[in-house]
């Protein structure tokens, strides 16, 4: 065979390009994480064998393997999407036009659908002591990060009249607790769907528990 | 030496009474519950050995299996005595007099109080699978009782007019998760008191983020 043949004649690789492959790793990575983070969700992580993952997605344990280390990797890979998510979701309202409480309520109805999802209900579930020393350290920092961007929003509303004055930061504890207690509550099988979840909790948020027009 | 002679001298025990006993067994009991949720909020479950809490006391782990059987045993009572304080808060409030909003207000005032004291951070800080099932199902039905009261004072308030109209059970989780979150980041050490919290909390849920008068 010369080289001339071979250049002449075009054989589609089976395999797909090197592209191609890349965004199938991705979507098979991804498929791992999203089914072991509702085994982690309904069951708790200790509970949760990669046998019971593999299962599900019909695979044998070493197909896992070839993606993830271990169970570890996968929990904090799971936390790590969900605050990211959060942390983009925060970080977009800050930078958004608006007053400050436009920008809030944009921010609270975000965090709060993230927080009916999988990798979401990861976050608030996950206790820190089931993460290593290195994942609980940057786990911390994309905390503080949320935090900051929270407190950041709510300050500006403040300082814009669009919100009500008080302590910034206290105020960012109690939104972020409403906001993060949805992942343990709510069933994404039950009769609430998600946007009704989220709307309600902002709404309650925003408008507080005694009636417009009541003395205080 | 005769009956007669025995019962005229009279002798102290120096173990004292049965009663007196009994109550110093209860102190030396709850001793031991409130240095391990020490432990147990501040390095986690897993990481806090029976040796810890002994050497916190000055005594030896057998002193310590002299009140209790296991360290799951501890974390079962810890938790415990975290619901049924804010059981007793959910229920008292329901009980006392005021429309529904004063009944609300005195609720979340100690349950937000609790949730700064060491085993009331245990109830927010242990996920259900450090749990055996029985304990589990236990908190489970304390938790269920804690959501029916607040739920219920809710109700009382909406249909009396002191709060404003909403889905109950949605309000209850907003409210619930904002005062369980404070176990999550309080510091008792920290510069705020456990007073400053609570009333923020409560205040921040009452009055909503939106300042009073604007339109929504």
């Amino acid at each position: 065979m010369n080289s001339t043949m071979l250049s002449s004649t075009k054989i589609e690789s089976p395999w797909g390009s090197r592209a191609d492959r890349e965004a199938e790793r991705q979507i098979k990575r991804e498929a791992v994480l999203r089914t072991a983070a509702r085994f982690f969700n309904a069951q708790g992580f200790h509970a949760t064998s990669l046998e019971d993952v593999a299962a599900a997605l019909a695979v044998t344990k070493p197909t896992i393997y070839h993606y993830f280390r271990n169970k570890d990797e996968i929990l904090f890979e799971c936390v790590r999407l969900g605050l990211e998510g959060i942390r983009d979701a925060a970080c977009a309202a800050e930078d958004r036009g608006g007053t400050g409480r436009d920008r809030l309520e944009a921010l609270m109805r975000q965090y709060a659908m993230i927080m009916t999802q999988d990798f979401g209900i990861c976050v608030t579930r996950t206790s820190d002591d089931q993460l290593g020393e290195q994942s609980r350290l940057r786990f911390r920092e994309l905390k503080r990060e949320i935090h900051n961007h929270l407190q950041s929003v709510i300050k500006a509303g403040m300082a814009d009249g669009s919100l009500g004055n008080g302590n910034a930061r206290l105020v960012a504890f109690t939104v972020a607790g409403a906001l993060n207690w949805i992942a343990r509550w709510y069933r994404p099988d039950g009769e609430m769907s998600a946007e009704t979840v989220a709307h309600s909790t902002v709404d309650t948020l925003m408008r507080g528990l005694v009636p417009q027009g009541a003395s205080r």
